[in-house]
Parts: C-alpha cells; structure tokens; sequence
C-alpha cells in the first residue's frame, strides 16, 4: 500500500497556499474570494489519441494542464485551482517525476494550487478539472458576438498542426520552423494575461480558445450567437516557405491544438486590440467579421480575395 | 463532426438549475453561495482496474458520480455540481444511453448539475470531478479525531467486496444475500443525509468514506489525528452463513469500495447518534475506541476478545 501512496506524494505534494485545505482528505477545501463567480473546465488527454505514448511527460505534463488554462482563458477568468487524475500503466518514478516537473512549471506559471488529484494503473489517460475566478457577470461567453464585430485571433495559429504533419511525414520544415511548431504542439501557452485584459478592459464581446481548429471553434461561436461569418486568409500568416499552400491552409483553418484566442469585438476597439497586442508583446491579427446569416455560415477568401473551398472544419474524435 | 457533439449533447444535456452557464462552453460558471467554503474531489474508473469491461452501464453510470458524491459526504458537504470526463471505444449509442441515465438518476438524487465534460476516443475511463459546499471550518476532516473518541461505521461493510469474491469463484451465496451483495459494489449509496447531520448537528469529529476497506482508511484518520486505535468485530455483523470467517474477516476489514462513513465522536454522543441512526434508517456501528499510541497503530479483536492477526490493510493499485 505504501507504494502508490508514497510515489503520488514524493512528486505531486506541493504547498497550496491559496487553498483552505489541500490533497490528502477526501476533499479539497477552496475558499472562493467573495462576489466572484467560478469557472470550471474538464479535459481529458488519451495516449495514442492527443499525445503519442513515447511523449516527453516533461512536456506531457505542461500541456496537461496548460490545456484546460487556456479554457479558463478563453473565458477571461482568472486560474486559482487544479484537481489532476491519471491512469498510468505502471508506476515508473522517472516518467512520473518529469510529468510532475512539467505540470508544476505550468501551475507556477499561470499561478494554480494542485488541490487534489486521483491514480491508478490503466491505459495513460491524463484529465485534469481547473478552476478560476471571475467577477459575475462578465464572463467572454461564446454566445457574445455581436453582428459586425471584427474576428480577431491571436498568436500563429496552423503552428501546431504542421508540427504533427511533419510528425506524420506529410512536410519538411526548416529546423528553425519545425522547432516553433514543435513548441507549439507539445508545450502551447495558454494565453490567460490576453484573456484577462479583453474581460478587464472589456474589449471583447465573445471568445473561444481554438483546440479543434479556427473554423470549428469559430463555428461555436456563430451558432450560439446566431450569426455569419467571412473569414480573410489575407491577414493571416503566408504558407512558410517549402510548405504547400493547401497543406498550410489546412492546418491554419482546421488545424487543432493550437490554443490560440479567437474573439470578436466591435471595430471601435481596434487600436485598443493594437495597443493591446504591443504591451503583452502578442500578435492580434484581425482576420474577419461577423454579420447577419444563417447561424454557423461560413465563408473564406483566400490571400487574392477569392472564395475557397472548405472541405473539414475540424476534429471530431468519433468521425 | 456532428458525431461527437450531436451524442454527448442528446444523452447529457439536461437542465442545470442551480448554475449560472451550464454545459457548452469554454467553462461552466458556479456561482457559490456566501459565505461557504467548496469542497472539491476527482476520481478516475479504470475498465478492467475498477469495473468489468461489460459491466452493466446504467450501474456504471451511478457508480462513477456516487464514489464522487460520498467523499463530498465523507466531508460533511451538499453536494451542488459535477463534471465528467469520458475516454470510450467506440461511440456506441445504447451503452452512452444506458450510462448517462445511471450517472443522471444518481445527480437527480443527490441534487447536482452536471456542469461540463469532456468525451474522447480510447480506453474505456471514467473520471469525475465532484463540488459541494459547506459552512467554512466545519468540514468533517481526517485529522479533526481526537483521544478517547467512539470509532463508528455506516451500513454493512463488506458486502461489496463479497460479492467481488463471490464473481471470482472464491465463495457461492444464497440468492438474497448475493442480490444485497451485488447492490453494494455496483451502485452503492453514497451517505450523504449522514455526512450532512454529522456536520450540522456537530456529532462527529472526523470522517471518511470507506473506498480502499475500513483498516485503510481508519489508518488515514489516525495518521492525520496521530492517535491508535483499537477495533472491536464483536459489535459487525457476523459472518453470513456458509462464508468461511476467514473471508469475512478480510471483506470486511479489508474490502474496499463499501462508501460506508467511518468516523469518531465522543462518547457523550451515543445517545444522539442512535436516534440520528433511528431518523436515518441507516445502520449506525460503534465498532472501536480511538486511544493514545503510535499515530496509525491498530488493534483488532474479533468476537471472542481475541487479537485478530492482520494481513492486510486495504488495496494498492500499483502494489
């Protein structure tokens, strides 16, 4: 008995200072800060599914968490507390202490207490439920969007899935490229200070963070605002050099994983969104506009200012 | 793409009254009430580890949020929300169906909102994050027991890791029995109504819920409140007839999954916990005596007074 125990506390036992009680009772005590509203999120990481089972756990772990923070994020919240459950098919303490050295730099980065957690033996499944606070009220909805809001969407997005397609053997890159898409994929940053401050200065009227590809996610938003969208490749980043511009579009429209924020906002906060961009030293590339439709409609012009053709909008893990 | 979204949305959405922004977005929004504290708990359910691979899903489905809803109880705490992460095989349509009216009548009962989730391709996993809320510092903790406390037990413990032996051919039961047996591990009843008149009434000085067997989790207890204790089977129920004392013993002292309460309280609470036993129609047990000593050492006499020899404490999943 004292194995699982042991090895779960050696690696996972942290202080939680903004907690009333941590791991080791049947619950966890949280203390929200008063007049706040929760957020909560769950997901859940398969092996073989969203990560390769030789994976990196130092990466692993980052991104095990930094997942469900862009969640919060993406809601303009603020994170405050984590619960971690893992099945792991044996207990190897070098996997386990890289997974934790991972998961630890991403809670000290964004400022989470573990507060409690679950393991056993099983496939490696990794589900993490975060929590973070926001005033009531004023929570980035994705049922926010206004008819002719701008789109906006922040970093490259694409980037992560033209990792996988070099994983895959679909592209080359450049060793320069292939490095920031790799990062992209296995270690992507939430964008939670971006989050805050279009809640805190309320720029934005709706947002999402895009893990099953720009379309898929901006398709939520439409339909659960009941509007239309046009979507311009030409603000977008160019196919990297080498890279064919079907592939590329491909990954930038559909890619998943990237954990970038696309959001709406009305055109009167463009240079707030610009001045925005320079101080968190963040591109925010404005790459569309809602209006009036069938709710979910689509359309994308490529860099030329032609329509293109959607084939796929996204992922779906039962298609 | 419909897939996905179009099963879970038709099998899990339902009606979240008590929550600000239910399912369907990047998070759920839970608005706490004044003044309480959240009690937060995770567990994961590994087919093959924690259930049979074809165990009924309608029981599958109650069971995943009940070993959630009795930590919540084990702490004293209303159960308020929950959120649910699925890995399956397969997207298969009766068996989703079959689940989510288990996991649904078990929310119903214990009144929670399913907030959120996450359903993806793999293994079959369950993993559910459980929040409840309770006045803040009267939360029935593990190192709240103090000198001298009554040890009490809720139920039959037991019955659940009979039947356990009983499906692996290690003892046959009477039909009644088996019937009672079978209920217990595969949709058992978290306390709830205990855990909360425990707290409200102030009767309890500590608790936990029995999921790894009694001697385990007791360890917990007196570990945390550095005290001993001694545990009388006189006061358990007797070996069912035809089950040898030996397995009894250890389904009893060593079985887990029971999600009886086990918890300590002064001896001047006797009286008040019978007739809270009577109120309840729950099986009330005192069944030892907390005392001085090596915190976590343990004594057990069986029914003659005798020292009963320990094997066993409980279950290690990577043991």
């Amino acid at each position: 008995m004292a194995g699982e125990f042991d090895l779960i506390r050696r690696h996972f036992a942290r202080a939680t200072p903004a907690t009333t009680l941590g791991p080791g009772d049947d619950c966890a005590l949280l203390t929200p800060s008063p007049g706040q509203t929760l957020a909560v999120t769950t997901d859940m990481l398969v092996a073989g599914v969203h990560f390769a089972p030789d994976a990196d756990p130092e990466g692993l772990g980052w991104k095990t968490l930094a997942v469900n923070v862009s969640d919060l994020a993406a809601m303009g919240a603020k994170p405050r507390w984590a619960l971690l459950a893992g099945a792991l098919p044996n207990a190897d303490d070098d996997w386990i202490g890289a997974f934790a050295r991972g998961f630890f730099a991403c809670a000290a980065r964004y400022q989470l207490d573990l507060v409690g957690g679950d393991t056993t033996r099983g496939p490696l499944t990794l589900s993490v439920t975060a929590i973070g606070e926001l005033p009531a009220g004023l929570a980035l909805r994705r049922d926010g969007a206004r008819e002719g809001d701008d789109l906006w969407i922040s970093g490259t997005p694409g980037l992560a899935a033209l990792a996988l397609a070099a994983r895959q053997g679909r592209t080359t890159l450049p060793a320069t490229l292939r490095s920031a898409c790799d990062t992209a994929l296995d270690t992507p940053t939430p964008r939670v200070e971006l989050g805050l401050a279009l809640r805190e200065e309320h720029l934005a009227h709706a947002a999402i963070d895009v893990s099953d590809g720009l379309l898929a996610d901006l398709t939520h938003i439409l339909v659960r605002s009941a509007l239309a969208a046009e979507v311009d490749l030409g603000e977008l980043a160019p196919a990297p050099e080498g890279v064919a511009s079907a592939l590329w579009h491909d990954c930038l429209l559909a890619g998943g994983d990237d954990y970038e924020l696309l959001f709406t906002a009305p055109s009167a906060h463009r240079q707030a969104i610009a001045a925005l961009a320079k101080r968190l030293a963040l591109p925010l590339t404005r790459c569309g506009r809602l209006h009036a439709g069938t709710p979910g409609a689509l359309s994308v012009r490529n860099r030329n200012g032609d329509p293109l053709t959607l084939t796929r909008r996204g992922y779906d893990h039962f298609g």
